[in-house]
């Protein structure tokens, strides 16, 4: 399997987040991607790719124009009004009330453009949010050009990404992005996974109105887990794309054996929609030892994840997401990559 | 003139506020009524008198019910979730998307119910927020009942407080419920003129669709300052409100002459109103000193404020609100009075 990878995402590090009553290091750092690559190295994968440099256009068919400026000047506009801060993220937030608009200031921005301070913008945020879509888009084109499957260790994740709104360490949704380049390129129908701990609220709210992306999401409830806002199973669809959209909110604790019952029926659920192309979103925060997340699967785990998404025997596309425990993540996302090409 | 004051205040104390990259203890803190009531007992007011027990009935005229229940039951929430944290507040945001709704964890009420992290919650808060209510409740029927003006001594602040939502340091929006309790008490327009330096989103936000209730706000350009999504001077009101929302937002620097022509302005709009009674928030951050704003106020000009909005000659009710130059709230909030009894 092709591994999709630059160094480009290190240039975003060094921001807090604010989490329950604390301004806390990011737990989304450089050193998880060192980990998983340095997993995809010593298992022997031998073709690891540097991304092509693609630009934008992709993104733009899932993001609003406006949007990717803000993302492409966010740190030049906040640094310009507070040049003594480290990072940048909002503290105010424009809601549900009187058609509220961003104005000139970069809190403003921020505050609309993005949903949550855990998407915060240090110099080089921009860069490796370009870096990390041209890694999804190269192995989309892979994919596209007859791989059976590659793997794009993207860094920022994306599945948190609205078409306008940032949040969740996401900025740019690598894996929607990718999913709308499949059907760009002449895939009738595309289907995303999306196994990371956390509801892909973003990915869901890019395809929710469409039949021709189904959209399976298995996660942490929102009763109980961020994104707090969506992931209900009640969330269905809308118009057009009424029963394309399939969320599996599990509880707290669950383990692999109540997980593999709810991944085999979104599997069945992709499989029953004839996609042409899958992305899956791979994050690994399902793991026992995860910090920031309460399920309980074990690194074997992932071997049978990686099992069950190959026997829908589609092409293929995987693209990094979550996973905090960071001296696992290595050996817990290439287990799935193991797991699908053994199968 | 009679204050009504109560020291319930002092419960809501302890928390953090972060801005701009940094978590900081509040500029909201107990010590700026202690300035306040200094002042007002050395100027030799006698009258100061504490609030009615009058409950939350005026508030549920203008906030919801579900919101109300959130802000009584907010604290509790929290620490049942984190009962390792001491203030409650949120970090992520239900915004403009597929109709996100507030899920059973702490965390998402919190980030449904609030729409920036500056109202945050400790044990007493609740308790401060209907003292603060009661306050400027007890004043609004000293006023209906015949009082020249009162004096409410409010804190928490309110003009920030949404139908549905608290931010900015407000919970309840003590102006707006007194605004509307002249209302229920037969007055047949009520005009609400907010001086305090940030816009009065939330006092805008409630009686935006309405003519009954004349909004006339002062404050720093939205392009420029808090709360930044809105304080336009296009925002004249909806529907039958158009008309009834002025919004005069004054770029930083702005000094008294030029702060003094768009109140005379203002002014003149209420008085054209021909209100029956008179509620002022009062925030005195637009004082030159104040940490967090950027007009160029000195203190003998609060005494000319009091006197051109005493020359309306209406039931008047001041309603605190806002200043952070501690030192001083109390000068130049007691000279807004001041000059108001003395024209």
């Amino acid at each position: 399997m092709k591994v999709i990878y630059t160094d480009e995402h290190r240039k975003h590090d060094g921001a807090m987040e604010f989490l329950n009553g604390k301004l806390v290091p990011m737990f989304e750092m450089p050193r998880r991607m060192d980990m998983v690559m340095d997993r995809v190295r010593s298992q022997g994968f031998k073709e690891i790719l540097p991304p092509q440099p693609i630009g934008l256009e992709p993104a733009r068919r899932v993001h609003s124009d406006a949007f990717l400026e803000f993302l492409s000047v966010a740190w030049e506009r906040w640094h310009s009004d507070w040049p003594k801060t480290t990072f940048a993220a909002p503290f105010t937030f424009a809601m549900r009330r009187l058609g509220q608009k961003p104005g000139k200031s970069a809190v403003s921005q921020f505050g609309y453009w993005c949903f949550d301070l855990s998407s915060p913008f240090v110099p080089g945020t921009w860069d490796a949010i370009k870096a990390a879509h041209d890694v999804a888009i190269t192995g989309q084109r892979l994919v596209a050009g007859g791989e059976r499957a590659v793997f794009s260790v993207c860094r920022p994740p994306g599945h948190h990404a609205m078409k306008d709104m940032a949040g969740g360490y996401c900025y740019i949704n690598n894996a929607a992005s990718a999913a709308q380049a499949f059907r760009d390129g002449g895939a009738a129908k595309v289907a995303v996974l999306d196994v990371d701990y956390h509801h892909g609220n973003g990915t869901q709210d890019i395809f929710y109105d469409r039949d021709d992306v189904l959209f399976v999401s298995l996660h942490g409830h929102p009763d109980q887990e961020y994104p707090y806002f969506l992931g209900y199973a009640e969330e269905t669809g809308r118009g057009k794309g009424e029963g394309f959209n399939v969320n599996y909110p599990l509880p707290w604790g669950t383990g692999w054996d109540s997980y593999r019952q709810a991944l085999a029926d979104g599997i069945r659920k992709v499989e029953a929609f004839k996609p042409d192309a899958l992305v899956v979103s791979l994050g690994v925060d399902t793991f026992e030892a995860d910090p920031i997340s309460h399920f309980k699967l074990k690194s074997p785990d992932y071997l049978e994840m990686g099992a069950m998404i190959a026997a829908l025997n589609k092409p293929t596309l995987f693209v990094m997401e979550g996973g905090y425990a960071v001296e696992e993540i290595g050996i817990n996302a290439v287990n799935v990559l193991t797991g699908f090409m053994n199968a």
